[in-house]
C-alpha cells in the first residue's frame, strides 16, 4: 500500500476526537508526513488541535467537511476506529460527499471500500483513489526466515499486551537515529503506522499461512540502503486473540534485538482475566520463541506513563530497571537517546 | 464447512496419487466416513487402491471421470494438493464435466472455485454445491481464551515441524477412545482433517486477527456432550512460515494436554536449514507459551516412522522414552493405546 505522500489531508473524526477512538488521528498528526488541513469533528467546541493534543496549533476543527473544501484538501484520511473495525452507516453520505469533492479517501477500517459498489462507482466517477489501507497485497510468499540473511541491525518492538506503545517507540526511535546519522528505517505493520510512512503491511488482516511472509517481505525491500531496521511490533505473545501475528512478525521479520514495550499501571491483558507476568519473565519469553537460526535478545524496556506524572513515571522507571536490569525509559516523556544507546551498543 | 456425508466421493487425483502430492486422497481413503467410488488416474497401472496402500481394496482406479459414472458418484473430491494451493488449468475441463454431470465439488485449494465466474455459473446451471473447505466462515470473533472455561479434557498435537503426524495421531486417538467409552470427538482445523470430517475450520486460511477466534469457536460449539476434545494441531512453533497459525491455535483451543509429533529421520525444518531442536527443549518451548490462565503440559510422544522398519521405529521409541521420560509410540505401526493411556492418567 503505497499513497501520495503529498496529499493535503482532511482527517475525519466525526465525534471521537481525542475521546479514545481517534488513535489513527492522533498518530497521524504527531508523526505523518502529509499537509493535514483540518480536523472534521463537529462536536469539539475548540478552534483546534493545540487545545486539545498540545500540537497542531495551525489545524483547525471543522463542523463539517464541506466547510473545509476551501482549505483544499484533496485526501479525506479516515482518523477513527470504531469497535469491529466496520463502516457506521452514518458516514456514508460524508464519504461520498468527500469523493465527490476531489478527495481521495485513506481508510484504515477493516470494511474495504473499493469493494462497495457505491463507493467504487464514486471513485471511478470522479476519478478519486480509494486506498485500503488494511488490504494485504496478492502474492504474499510463506515466510521462510529469508530476513535472516539481511546485513542491517533489526530491532523490534514486542509488548507485554497490545496498546502499549510499539509504535510510537519505534517512529521515536527512527527519528533519533536518523538525526544521530544512522541509515534507520522504521517498518509500519499496522494501519496507523502505513498511513504515518505511507507504506507498509496491516499484518493482522493478511491471511495466517502468510502473515510471516509478509513480513518478510517488508523487510528485504526496505532494508537496501539502511543500516537499523526498526519494526512495528504488533499485539503480544500473552494476548489469546493476537499473539499469532505476533509471533509470524518476530519469524517473518528476524529481528537480531527486541524492545519490551510496557505499560506499568496495567494488570491484566486487555479485555481478559490474564494477570500480565513480571517483565523479566515476558522477555525470556520473546527470547524464547525467537529461532535457532537467529536468536534475538531483549535489550531494553520502553514504559507508557502517559497515565502518570513525570515524577511518578521516573519511579517506575528506576524500580523496573533494578527488576529487569535492562535500560528503561518512556519515550514520548524523556526521549528514545537510553534506548538508542542500548541498540547502539548492542550493534 | 459442512457437506454430505452420504455423498458417494469420487477422488481426482490425476497424476499423482500416492506420489506425494496426494495426501488429502489418502487420508480420505483411510478415515473419511463416505463412500468412495474410486479414484481417477489414469497414470495408475494398479487396478485398485490397496495396491498402492494396502488398504481400499473396494475402490477402482479409473482412467477419466467419464468412466465412473456408471458407479453413480455423486461428489468429485479434488485429492491433490499442488505447490502452492492453485488450480492447475489442465484441470477445469474435467471439474467442468463432473459439475455437469451431477456432482458436487470438494475442494481444498487456496483457489476458492465459488468466486470463478465460469464454476459459479456450471455449479448454479447444474444445480450442484461447489463446497471450498478453505473458506473461512464470515464474523470470526478475536479470540478472548474461552475455551479455558471448557469442562472437557482438551488435548491438542503439536509438531517439531508440519507434516509430521498431527491429524492422524489425533483421528488414531478419537476411534479408540470412543471404543473404550470416553465422549471423543476430533476437531478439524486443515483442509483434508474437514474432508474427512465433515466440518471444521482450515485455521490457516483465516485473516490473522481472527484465527484464534475460529479455534475458539471450533472448541465452544462442539464442547456440549464430549469429555475429550483432540484438536488436530497446524505447522510448528519452530516453522518460520507457520509458527502464528500454530499459537493461534494453541491460544484458541486452550489445550489442558498437547501430545508432541515428530519424525525421527527428520533433521531440518521443513524447506529450511533451522536444526530441529532436542524434543525435551521443543516441549518445554510449548509449555512455555501456553497463557497463564491455563498452562498446558506435553504428556506424550507420537512418531512418525513411515520410513522406518517396525525394528527400527522399537528403538527409536525406546530412545526419545529414554531421552524425555515421556510416554512414546508411532500410533500407525502401534496404535494408539499407549497416548490415550496418558492422556486418561493425566485426566
Amino acid at each position: 500500500m503505497k499513497y501520495n505522500p503529498h496529499s493535503r489531508i482532511l482527517i475525519y473524526a466525526e465525534g471521537e476526537f481525542g475521546r479514545g477512538h481517534s488513535k489513527t488521528a492522533e498518530g497521524m498528526i504527531r508523526y505523518g508526513k502529509n499537509p493535514i488541513v483540518a480536523v472534521v469533528d463537529s462536536t469539539r467546541e475548540e478552534k483546534n488541535v493545540a487545545e486539545v493534543l498540545g500540537i497542531g496549533a495551525h489545524i483547525p476543527f471543522v463542523r463539517s467537511i464541506s466547510e473545509a473544501l476551501t482549505l483544499e484538501p484533496n485526501a479525506l484520511l479516515i482518523g477513527v476506529a470504531p469497535r469491529g473495525g466496520g463502516l457506521p452507516p452514518a458516514w456514508r453520505k460524508d464519504l461520498l460527499f468527500a469523493l465527490e469533492h476531489g478527495m481521495d479517501i485513506i481508510n484504515g477500517l477493516h470494511f474495504m471500500m473499493e469493494e462497495d459498489p457505491e463507493f467504487a462507482q464514486a471513485a471511478r466517477r470522479h476519478n478519486r483513489i480509494i486506498c485500503d489501507v488494511r488490504r494485504s497485497p496478492d502474492h504474499l510468499p510463506v515466510g521462510a526466515a529469508l530476513a535472516a540473511g539481511v546485513p542491517a541491525q533489526i530491532v523490534l518492538t514486542v509488548g507485554s499486551d497490545c496498546v502499549v506503545g510499539k509504535k510510537t517507540t519505534v517512529i521515536e526511535l527512527e527519528r533519533l537515529a536518523n538525526q544521530q546519522g544512522r541509515k534507520a528505517i522504521y517498518i509500519p505493520t499496522g494501519q496507523t503506522g502505513i498511513m504515518i510512512a505511507g507504506f507498509g503491511i496491516a499484518i493482522d488482516r493478511v491471511i495466517g499461512d502468510f502473515m510471516s511472509g509478509a513480513a518478510e517481505k517488508l523487510i528485504l525491500e526496505n532494508a537496501p540502503g539502511h543500516d537499523l531496521i526498526l519494526v512495528e511490533g504488533q499485539g503480544s505473545l500473552l494476548h489469546p486473540g493476537y499473539s499469532g501475528v505476533t509471533l509470524s512478525l518476530i519469524h517473518g521479520s528476524m529481528p537480531s534485538h527486541m524492545i519490551l514495550c510496557h505499560q506499568p499501571t496495567r494488570k491484566y491483558i486487555r479485555d481478559s482475566k490474564i494477570l500480565i507476568p513480571p517483565l523479566k519473565e515476558i522477555a525470556a519469553l520473546y527470547e524464547a520463541v525467537t529461532l535457532p537460526i537467529k536468536k534475538a535478545k531483549v535489550i531494553g524496556i520502553s514504559l507508557n506513563c502517559f497515565d502518570l506524572t513525570d515524577e511518578q513515571a521516573l519511579k517506575e522507571i528506576e524500580k523496573i530497571e533494578a527488576l529487569t536490569g535492562l535500560p528503561t525509559t518512556d519515550c514520548v516523556k524523556f526521549g528514545a537517546q537510553k534506548l538508542l544507546d542500548a541498540i547502539n551498543w548492542a550493534r
